[in-house]
């Protein structure tokens, strides 16, 4: 995906656990450094989580991912890693002492990121002796399911640097968005902070209980939010005139007293106690992991219905997924006379219905997977798509012999019938792998087609003598039993 | 659901048109007036972009709709209403001229509301001669989809009234949250209006475009707010040790300069410019309605989303949706010898193809919820499901017939072709709405199951009954041409 190899992380928290996570599952190794004696415990913590998230998220685990090595040395983290995620507590001291010691034991090229929230990169690069590879990489919390991470160079970074931090972000399926102009709390925290000072208000001054604030962006705003920002949504709420006609429509608003802009609320000892009791009263009794496993299932499940409409966050998963489905095709052997084993799954969440069994149309679709991938085996690349051909599914036969779990390991092989220049009968086998048992199995008819004319036509060249060569071949198999079935017949 | 049966909508623009929606989704008659002469056409305008959002939301038409009527004066509209929704101008003086009307020609206990974002209920009701009645009831944009109303009571406004209308919303599926302390801006719109000012900065000193302070939002925070708000986000933060450690840790960080409190940019003819150039940019030629559509499409989608998990907005949904299907459980007439309507679908992004066309895999996953309608027609709901009946999908025999495409209306029916004790022998056909083609078939062999046992099994009384009431009525009609075909036998 991308030629990063190793990552290292120095800083265990919530935010560098969250950073292991996204880049293991991307196939990168990753070092970690943190010197609090429970960093280890607590970083594997929220390594489960994060991966049991990402496994929903993402319809199983990956098939190659990187490992986790904790170091006793911030050196050894840094020593031969690709880039660095630099996440160590808010204080400007602190993290200007820590990035100067991993500027002199990280490889002279490699890339240095702070995940401040809103500290200046100008001021965290002044010790380093090459300040130049250093800038700022704000993710948000969950890392490892949200995608936005802020971009921000400081006076003297390279902006060189800062392009290939924006492919490696890309290649590990987040959103890199750089900043234009270097400025405390960045973008994204200065909006998350003038929101956060008028709830403080409204609490403080009893308008609303802490649940209640809550409740009034969940409820509204806030699924706007997830979708677009302000300025798109008001832009809507313009209506066809535009946006010039919404500010001068609304414009006046903002000098009403509908803020408390002045000042910010005092914290005594008082005002966070109420504050925190209130918190207590809307957690219910409920702990903090249960909460992330709530948050992480309602993000889980956003972010599939956002892929599935190909909108906002899960354009960006969408995207991921694709990239990462890409170079897993399967090498098929024309000339064996053994039915092709194309494909390999694992049931995923997604795929399972109330009762905890794979549903109807998974199997379809696996059966469909396994469908591409003999296509492509015949020489369907992106050179005959583009030339217009394609292959459809003109009629199926299936049959469900066994009921598949959460996940199983599946996978499908494909025995080819008859082929001639423009059909292929096939018979596909589903096999669960840990009693090797058939589960199903599916009798397809696929039609080779023109997309362009949007007809049937006999198949090129290529592919049209691999066809002949895999039914050649499976004409030594025997026929399946029930191959030829119509539903019902015995 | 509720005793109100006649509502009436006063001023019938963007959020007057979405309250229509709401109100004769839930089966209640509204009148309308807007003395504008366009306002008819632009509210049914909204009115067809809001049902057919609602369509998908609720999964088609609801068993009862009520009747939507235009009139020609105000006295006329809430003469005879159980509530009166005002959704004029956001000007004081006109919406008190406006209520002090509504108050002299509803029925004395009818309550009225005001949909302003921000104005003081207290001024809203001083011209009115039964102030009592009247409290704002504040909506959010699209008032169809988000459930929150904020009710906010002016000083003179009868608590009891509050009480009633908390009741008529949750009636109509929406979330109300009554404001505590009277306050310009009410909850939700000081803290857009906090964001709103903010982003309104960071364009305005080039830190960030207005489609870049957009994705700020929607790619990381936007998502956790359509969860929850900051208070429960900082929470879970700040990990087991609770809201105080949190605050104890981030408070400090409220006092540096990460907002511009002070003020509010000034809106100069060069800065409404740029805001207006760099949204048409973000906008990309995308009209209003088409952006809309969108909007609409990924609030449903998350909604969905939620409602499966059980989750924020998605809670209120579900609640909601549980309360309508109660008394309007789609009952299919199983002694007509005519095949069963049991779905009606409409063809998403996620199922659609890079040509463009629906999946494998959708095409079953339609066959699949048809076939899961059938099985609650014939009588399979919760007792049964919980006493170990279910229906398992033995075998399939699909027929693609053509091709579907994205958005596309379809609709299945499924005929009976015999049925014993344990078996349905079901043809399902799906067509598309537009031309009535047939676009695919399916034959489908389904065994009950005993869930406890693991095994087929005769199903119990009812549904078995119910089977074969179904499969004398269908044994009427003509045995589809293509049943009993096996794959490639023509």
């Amino acid at each position: 995906m991308t030629n990063i190899q190793r990552a290292a992380c120095v800083g265990a928290g919530v935010i560098g656990a969250g950073w292991v996570a996204r880049y293991i599952r991307n196939g990168i190794d990753v070092a970690v450094y943190d010197p609090h004696p429970e960093a280890e415990r607590t970083c594997r913590d929220v390594l489960a989580t994060a991966e049991a998230s990402l496994d929903r998220l993402m319809g199983g685990p990956p098939p190659s991912r990187g490992r986790v090595t904790f170091t006793a040395t911030l050196s050894e983290a840094v020593g031969d890693a690709d880039i660095v995620q630099e996440s160590a507590p808010e204080t400007e001291s602190i993290k200007r002492e820590i990035l100067a010691e991993i500027d002199r034991h990280a490889p002279a090229a490699t890339p240095i990121g702070s995940s401040t929230s809103g500290l200046l990169p100008s001021r965290l690069q002044a010790d380093m002796a090459r300040p130049e590879r250093f800038l700022v990489t704000h993710p948000f919390n969950p890392v490892y399911l949200l995608p936005l991470v802020e971009l921000c160079a400081g006076e003297r970074t390279d902006p060189h640097v800062v392009e290939r931090a924006q492919s490696v972000y890309d290649a590990i399926g987040m959103r890199p968005l750089v900043v234009r102009k270097e400025i405390d709390g960045f973008v994204a925290d200065r909006l998350l902070e003038a929101l956060w000072r008028e709830a403080l208000w409204l609490v403080h001054d009893d308008v609303a209980t802490v649940a209640e604030v809550d409740d009034a962006v969940r409820y509204a705003a806030g699924l706007r939010w997830a979708l677009m920002g302000s300025f798109q949504a008001y832009r809507i709420a313009g209506g066809e005139a535009g946006m010039r006609h919404f500010m001068a429509q609304f414009g006046p608003a903002l000098q009403w007293p509908w803020t408390k802009l002045m000042d910010v609320p005092e914290l005594t000892d008082a005002f966070v106690d109420k504050i925190a009791e209130q918190s207590d009263a809307q957690a219910a009794g409920r702990r903090i992991r249960e909460l992330e496993r709530e948050r992480d299932a309602g993000l889980i499940a956003m972010l599939h219905a956002l892929r599935d409409e190909d909108l906002a966050a899960g354009s960006v998963l969408r995207r991921h997924e694709a990239r990462l489905a890409a170079p897993q095709r399967v090498r098929a052997d024309l000339d064996a006379p053994a039915p092709l084993r194309l494909l390999d799954a694992r049931v995923p969440a997604a795929a399972v219905d109330y009762n905890g069994h794979m549903t109807e149309s998974h199997y379809v679709k696996l059966f469909g997977d396994a469908g591409d991938a003999l296509f492509a085996a015949l020489g369907l690349d992106d050179t005959a798509l583009a030339a217009g051909e394609s292959f459809f599914t003109a009629e199926s036969h299936i049959m469900h012999l066994k009921q598949v779990a959460l996940g199983e390991q599946l996978e499908v092989t494909t025995q080819i019938l008859a082929a001639d220049d423009k059909r292929i009968h096939a018979f596909h086998r589903m096999h669960r792998q840990a009693d090797e048992a058939v589960v199903a199995t599916a009798e397809q008819m696929y039609l080779h087609v023109d997309t362009e004319r949007e007809r049937v036509a006999p198949a090129g060249g290529t592919i049209r003598a691999n066809m002949a060569r895999l039914a050649d071949a499976h004409g030594a198999l025997a026929v399946p039993e029930t191959a030829g079935r119509a539903v019902g017949r015995r």
